[in-house]
């Protein structure tokens, strides 16, 4: 197989310890099917503006442009957390996703049946939830304009929210896309009874619906999909919104779960290119002891196997070998009942990469 | 006593039922504390887009501005959805919430111990749930300038989410000062890392913060609140927000209580003005036919009671009584186990009133 160049960008935190294992996983993967991968570490988050002044240093950003898919651990921490804007590893991130064009994220909630009392939603509720948020990813508030500005009363802060057609579009066709490929129903998440942008996005949504027909589309109000999130979870297919309500939601969703220690993400641009990484953070107080759990991490491999190189029978084998594993009983300290009997980062990345 | 002025507004759907019956409750005050009321009643929402042509007719406004307090049943329904802008019932709770000033929105979510199964979270992690969101009600993305625009790449529509130092302080103040008559924990929630509005947000409560050195104030950012919602209700006592944060939270914090039917709301202006209203809906799919739960809109008038009247022995009547009424084993249909022995709103009210 040709050779695929993966930029690995472990970040903060735990970052550096559970993209280990995922590197590990893909190697085995090597072994085992014969695909070929190349891998370039670039610097990113908190580590960055330590040794280079920046959140994302050009060459970071030069590495990533150069691959065929970003594989990121987390970023972030409290000893940024009160540095000026540009300081900040937050800035990195954002500054990533416009730099390549990362307009979609896509994440998965789905239960772990050795999870689900991890969940704070009853068991029944949660029966047979499996849901994916699409979210825009590079508009809206996020990227509007921002300023102070002294107003009538005194100072003020604006943030600016925009969205064009074409930025709706491209995301709400490829939501419709997705849930085609799964129980084809989708929820349109938005306010179009007080947001402008909002109206935009749903007039965007009715106009496009009629291209897929075979899909079931409804709105929902963002306060009220709040609501349906914790009431009817499994009624959920695909969810697509805007930027800060899928932030919201996204957030809401994974929560609701149980598994956020097992959830993965996707950012995608035009075309295969995606960045890939778990959902949870970095985890700065359990950092550098190897008792977190690299499966998001591993699984978030197995996204990018799916979505941008197509190998489905690499990304297959890593989620058996994560469900046997699971099955085995084995658990990482923030999975485990009982915490005695927890393993370690380092174990639990073998025990997947032999099962793979 | 000096005579009270309640301008009431019944609204659309179940709106005229559940009033009446918080009327009778509030008149049977008056035979037992001796308070007197003088009632006005007003048309807006729905029923007025149909009868005067704007869901918020002057009159009503008039008939508000002279009263004590308001008394809002519900407004809305998929008649008036798709109506342009200023012929839609959420334009008139938009304007009214403007004309009065009312910039503050109070939503207590408890508990109750009757309805604790009706939560989909499991009852353990409920257990001793009791919190306020307070809500900015009439700044921030809600009122900022709207428009489309030509763009770039085609049709833009943009928003904008202004917030001066004026109006964030007056709601964080308000929130200090709930939390000082409660457990003292205080969490304000932005999006400090993304937002100026947050960012002035946050300043704005850490300057305000040593004058109640007795509270305990923590940030949390909203895409986590999201999170500790459904993580850790019981650890949260008064949350203060922007407008459209605190719509999604507020909901998502009602619904996880399970109790979203018996939920009241006031929204306050400066001095002791307030308008008050149930949480829930305007429940077309069942009004009329005289089985909507009444409680949430009683339970709205203790509120009226303490927070603008200071009639705090009638208040405690009317929550006695209720929850009286319910250990009693009295259910109407939407929080009935069984639903055959469900009771309509008028029984529901008269029992109600006849415990106070
Ligand atoms: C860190 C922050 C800027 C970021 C966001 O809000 O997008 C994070 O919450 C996320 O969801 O990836
Ligand atoms: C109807 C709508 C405009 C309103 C809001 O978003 O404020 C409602 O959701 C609420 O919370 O009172």
């Amino acid at each position: 197989a040709d050779v695929k160049k993966i930029a690995v960008i472990a970040g903060d935190g735990i970052g550096p310890e559970v993209v280990a294992e995922a590197i590990k996983a893909m190697k085995k993967t090597e072994d085992v099917f014969g695909y070929r991968f190349e891998f370039e570490h670039g610097l990113f988050g908190g580590i960055a503006i330590d040794e280079k002044g920046t959140p994302l240093p050009e060459e970071t950003l030069a590495i990533c442009k150069k691959a065929d898919a970003v594989l990121l651990g987390a970023v972030g921490g409290p000893k940024w957390d009160n540095n000026p804007k540009e300081l900040r590893p937050e800035t990195g991130l954002l500054g990533i996703r416009k730099a390549l064009g990362l307009f979609s994220n896509i994440r998965p909630a789905n239960v772990f049946d050795c999870l689900k009392e991890a969940s704070t939603l009853k068991p029944e509720v949660l029966e047979g939830t499996d849901l994916i948020v699409v979210r825009e990813l590079t508009g809206g508030i996020y990227f509007g304009e921002k300023f102070r500005r002294e107003g009538a009363n005194g100072e003020e802060a604006v943030d600016t929210c925009v969205y064009s057609v074409t930025e709706v579009e491209r995301i709400v066709r490829q939501a419709f896309e997705i849930a085609r490929t799964r129980r084809k129903k989708l929820a349109s998440v938005d306010k179009a009874n007080v947001l402008e942008t909002s109206r935009l996005w749903r007039e965007t949504v009715n106009r496009i619906a009629p291209d897929y027909p075979d899909v079931e589309l409804e709105h929902v109000l963002v306060d009220n999909c709040a609501m349906q999130l914790l009431r009817r979870p499994s009624s959920f297919d695909v969810i697509v919104t805007e930027n800060m309500f899928g932030d919201i939601l996204s957030d809401e969703a994974a929560m609701l779960t149980g598994s956020i220690g097992m959830l993965s993400s996707a950012s995608l641009g035009e075309g295969a290119f995606g960045l890939y990484e778990p959902v949870h953070g970095s985890a700065p107080d359990i950092a550098g002891q190897g008792i977190a759990n690299p499966i998001a991490t591993i699984l978030s491999v197995a996204l990018m196997y799916r979505l941008t190189f197509g190998y489905h029978d690499a990304a297959e084998a890593i989620e058996r070998a994560v469900k046997e594993v699971l099955d085995a009983g084995h658990r990482t300290g923030d999975i485990a009942v009982d915490k005695s009997k927890a393993i370690g980062t380092t174990a639990m990345g073998d025990l997947i990469v032999s099962a793979i």
